[in-house]
C-alpha cells in the first residue's frame, strides 16, 4: 500500500507507459511543446486516468535531472499491491468476517477512487481489481479516493472469475451487484462477504455472475424507466452501506 | 422540466454567459482559433460545467446561422425551473408524503448530476438548488444525471435558509446531512421529509443547519480517521436509499 513514484521521461517511454494503462500518477507536459503534441499527451493521459500538469521546460529538467526529456515526463505510481490471500488474512487476523470489494472492470478512475473511499469508510478489508480491462490505481484514483487508496489493500488479479472461485473456497459468500426482484434490505448480508461490482454500462460479466452465490439489487422507484441504473460508485456505496448496517446490527 | 436550448455566439456574449455561471450545455470552439484562446474558453467552460466541443469553422457558421460567431458559440440550457410550492404540490397530488432534496451549494456538476440520478431512482419529488453559490443545471449535469435531469422537477431559490423555513411551514421534517453520533438507520425517516446536502468540503452552511429539525449521519468505520467524509454524491445516495427503505417498509 505504500506509494512510490518513479519518473519516466521522453516521448517514447511516456507514450508506452500511458498506452500500457499501468498506474500513472501525473503527466508533466512542457509548455514549449507544439500545442497539437500537447493535446495528444493530454488525451492519452486522461484516458489512463492520470493528472496533467503543464510546466515550464526548466521544471521538467529539474524533475528528470536530465535534458533529454523531450518535453514530456510522467510519475509512474507503483503502489504495492497485495495478494487476494493477504486481504483475507488481514480480516481473519482482526477476528472479523472478511468484507471484500471486487471491481469487475471499473473504467472511470473517478468511480474507482470513490469506491475505494466508500470501501475504506465502510470498513471493507480490501479491493480486488483486474490486471486488464479496468483502470489501475492512478493519480486521479488517489485524488478521488481522498487518500483512502493509501490505506486500502488492493489485489490486482489476472482473472476475476478465478478470484471469485478462490473467495468461495475460503467460505466467503460472493454477491454480484445486478438487477434482481428482491430488494437488498430483505437479504441477509451478514458473515464473510465479497461484493462484485460491474463496469459502468456493462455490469458484471456473465461468466463472473454465474459463479457468484447470489445477486444483490438496489430498488428503483422510477415508474417509467427513463433512467435504469445508478451511478457505479453510488450503487457500490449504497450496497456497502447496507452490508455494514446489517453487520453492525447483527453484532449487537 | 422541458429543456430548450438557445445559441449564444461571439466572444463577449459567450464569455459573459460562462462567467455568469448560468446553465450552459455545450460550448463550441472553432479549431481555427488561436490555441491559447481555445484554452481560455476550455477553462471557462469547464469551470461552469459545460461540455466542450472543438469544431470546424463551417460547423459554427451553420450552428449560429451567422458568420459573426468569432469562433465561439454556446448552447445556453434553459430548463424550466419550478417553484418550491410546485414540488410540494406534485407530491401531495400523488398522495405521497413529500420527499425533497435540497442542495446547499453543490459545486461539482458531476455531483449534482449523480444526485439528480439517485433522487429520481429513489422516488424523490424534486430538487432545490440555490440561485447563487452552486452549479446550475448545465450540460455536464444533464450528462451525469443519465437523463434524470429531464424528469426531475428543479426549484432554483434565492435563499436556501428561506426555503428550509418554507418547507417546515408545510409540515415537512427537514434533515441536514452532517456528522452525528446516531447512525442514520436508528432514526425514523418516514413521513414528509426534506434532506439538505451540503457542498463538497464545506458541508451544510451553519445558518441552514441551525434551522433544520435534525441531523442525519452515515456511520464511518475508519478507525484512525485518515479519510473523514464520503463523496458528496455517494453520501446523498446512501441517505436517500435509507429514507426510501424506511418509507417502503412502513407502507407495508
Amino acid at each position: 500500500m505504500d506509494q512510490k513514484s518513479e519518473v519516466i521521461y521522453g516521448k517514447n517511454p511516456v507514450t508506452e507507459l500511458l498506452k500500457s494503462k499501468a498506474g500513472v500518477d501525473t503527466v508533466f507536459i512542457s509548455e514549449s511543446l507544439n500545442p497539437s503534441v500537447q493535446n495528444y499527451y493530454v488525451a492519452l493521459a486522461k484516458e489512463c486516468g492520470a493528472v496533467v500538469k503543464k510546466v515550464h521546460p526548466m521544471k521538467l529538467k529539474s524533475l528528470c535531472q536530465s535534458e533529454n526529456h523531450q518535453g514530456i515526463a510522467a510519475y509512474a505510481s507503483t503502489i504495492e499491491y497485495v495478494s487476494l490471500n493477504q486481504i483475507v488474512k488481514i480480516a481473519r487476523d482482526k477476528g472479523e468476517a472478511p468484507f471484500i470489494i471486487v471491481c469487475d472492470g471499473i473504467e472511470d478512475p473517478h468511480n474507482l477512487g470513490a469506491i475505494m473511499r466508500s470501501a475504506y469508510l465502510m470498513g471493507a478489508h480490501g479491493i480486488v481489481i483486474p490486471k486488464r480491462g479496468g483502470v489501475s490505481v492512478t493519480g486521479v484514483v488517489h485524488k478521488t479516493s481522498a487518500g483512502a487508496s493509501m490505506h486500502m489493500p488492493v489485489a490486482k488479479v489476472a482473472n476475476i472469475a478465478q478470484a471469485v472461485r478462490a473467495l468461495k473456497d475460503e467460505n466467503i459468500f460472493v454477491y454480484a451487484a445486478d438487477l434482481n426482484d428482491t430488494p437488498i434490505y430483505k437479504q441477509n448480508l451478514t458473515g464473510a462477504i465479497a461484493l462484485v461490482v460491474g463496469s459502468e454500462g456493462k455490469g458484471v460479466q456473465p461468466l463472473v455472475k454465474s459463479l457468484c452465490d447470489d445477486v444483490v439489487s438496489i430498488p428503483m422507484y422510477n415508474d417509467g424507466g427513463a433512467v435504469d441504473s445508478y451511478n457505479a460508485s453510488v450503487a457500490a456505496g449504497i450496497i456497502m452501506y447496507e452490508i455494514s448496517r446489517q453487520r453492525t446490527l447483527s453484532n449487537k
